[in-house]
């Protein structure tokens, strides 16, 4: 820290992305990336817009804005783009929340959510899970504050229904709920069609996983227009020209081949299945997870020996230090080979406990 | 506005950037692009990033880090990457000000200063130019508050000396001087150098003009690695993945084929002077540019009757409906051929007059 730096800030812990270790070359099972390369139109698309980067990107984002809102049933308007989910999060803390407003997220989420709770400066609160990881609406309930859910629920990969999170909304329609749906392509409904109801619904989606796009940082967020327009008056006082024109092509590429994408959702949730089935047989046991990961702990092995096990054998999954998670890592669910390879190092652990 | 937004930002107003319409082909002389297409190199490199992009980019940019270090002779430490300099800029204004150290910067200038200082809700004060639109250091000697200098300065293009710019920081060296070039490789000297000896300094550069990758997004901040550290303590709590694997490929693949965008900025300073000389014969005056556009005014004819004049002949440039400055309009070099249709019409409209 430089004699500079403001008193605001000192005590900020920034959030710690996954590891990304260039020492050797690693079986990266540890930060829910897609197995699977981008599109080939989106990859076309890139190359094109490449050639045309002396000028700005577009910062309304319209021809992207125009194919989600075709895609999705959606008005242009009711959709912003921006550099990765993790900005429209920051956004989503500092326009809707403050002083009298907490903040108000699961115990064991997204581990983001403090951090931009704290960068914003502003109060939250943790509402612990059930002993099961499960999250119940009526602990929100009477509850102020704006709700951040991640789901499904990372790392346990959990779900809340469509009925349970229109209880919620309907609960206080004067808060704003944050539907952070990262993971809702693997099996999961999507609270998007309760925008059109609901004016205090935010959902927050990425095409990191789904879309073979975490390379890319594209995220977008679909609400009410009025909600959309706060966060673009934020997103016009930091930073305008927040997606870049190649990110935008390929965006649109993307779509263009979705159904390419959703094939791999498809295959990902098939071995996600197969993950789950042989990790039990295994001994391993964890919540039942909806997106490309698995939240898995064994009764022999704890969850850091187990992650430094198969961190020597070149396999990276993510352990979170953490209370009441301390024995699980949370593994993401790649192609059959990947699945087979992580499975085979697993049984050797075993072995040799 | 929802009635969801927090009252910190009702009366934020965002920074407007300049038009990009998309009702008909114009010559855009008004963002300051290059006319250039950006290098070869970086037009392969992003083609072949865009076949990964399902991994995240490195939140590191380990590699463009250190080839920006050999370019520039620094140390990967004393460098930060981001999404355009507006992002650094923004980051700056948080972690080097508060409620005892205001922002300073002129009156006249980069016009997202006094948006970033809202946005963070942070006291600033506007020193006014002096008549000619110089800066006077002096000006600032004795005033408490961490300075904001574009240097050129925008829109005028004039320069503050490295001698001037040696005594502010001599003067204090307890606050923060951020010096953002956005514009320096049209000509002027940079203060990136300094920072070895200051460690009060911060040298914001950008992509966007002198690489032809306005697109693109890229900036990087050069200073002490204790301000980059603290830089980098809010790039982590707010979007630790801000620079794409893209992005990160294109500034990598610019600078092995360097000498191409020097060869074009050489071409625009040219320009620029041809440009300067033929308005000069036409009644323009305006102060001497060392960046990629001039900022004129002519005798005849209001700023305002000029920008729509020029507009409705099919040529873009920038106007600020702004005091002191409302009689000129700020106009991007380009090529030869487009400096001699602007050229054309603005001979036809003084016709006219």
């Amino acid at each position: 820290m430089s004699r500079f730096f403001t008193d605001r800030f000192r005590d900020l812990e920034p959030y710690v992305p996954g590891e990304q270790p260039r020492d050797r070359k690693y079986l990266k099972l540890n930060t829910n990336e897609s197995p699977f390369p981008p599109s080939l139109q989106a990859q076309r698309r890139v190359a094109e817009a490449a050639k045309e980067l002396q000028l700005y990107s577009d910062p309304e984002g319209t021809a992207l804005r125009k194919k989600l809102a075709e895609r999705f049933d959606l008005s242009p308007e009711e959709i912003i783009l921006c550099n990765g989910s993790d900005e429209i999060l920051n956004f989503s803390f500092a326009a809707f929340c403050d002083e009298n407003t907490p903040a108000l997220f699961p115990d064991i989420t997204y581990g983001f959510y403090p951090v931009f709770a704290r960068v914003n400066r502003l109060p939250y609160r943790e509402i612990p899970l059930r002993e099961d990881f499960s999250l119940h609406v009526d602990d929100y309930i009477g509850v102020k504050g704006t709700v951040f859910l991640a789901n499904p629920n990372a790392p346990t990969g959990l779900v809340l229904g469509l009925d349970e999170i229109r209880r919620l909304l309907e609960s206080d329609r004067d808060r704003v709920v944050v539907a952070d749906e990262a993971y809702v392509d693997f099996g999961n409904e999507s609270a998007l069609p309760l925008i059109r109801s609901y004016d205090n619904l935010l959902v927050v989606r990425t095409y990191s996983k789904s879309r073979s796009m975490a390379g890319a940082r594209l995220g977008f967020a679909v609400g009410d227009p009025a909600l959309i327009r706060d966060l673009n008056t934020l997103r016009y006082s930091t930073n305008p020209y927040n997606v870049d024109s190649m990110t935008l092509a390929a965006g649109l590429g993307a779509l263009e081949d979705d159904a390419y994408n959703m094939a791999n959702c498809a295959v990902i949730v098939e071995n996600r299945e197969y993950l789950y089935r042989e990790l039990k047989k295994l001994g391993f046991s964890g919540p039942r997870s909806a997106a490309n990961f698995v939240f898995v702990k064994h009764p022999k092995l704890g969850g850091k020996v187990l992650y430094l096990a198969l961190r020597q054998r070149g396999i990276l999954v993510r352990h979170f230090d953490k209370e009441r998670i301390r024995d699980y890592n949370r593994i993401t669910v790649g192609t059959r080979e990947q699945m087979d390879a992580l499975l085979k190092a697993l049984r050797e652990i075993l072995e040799e406990v």
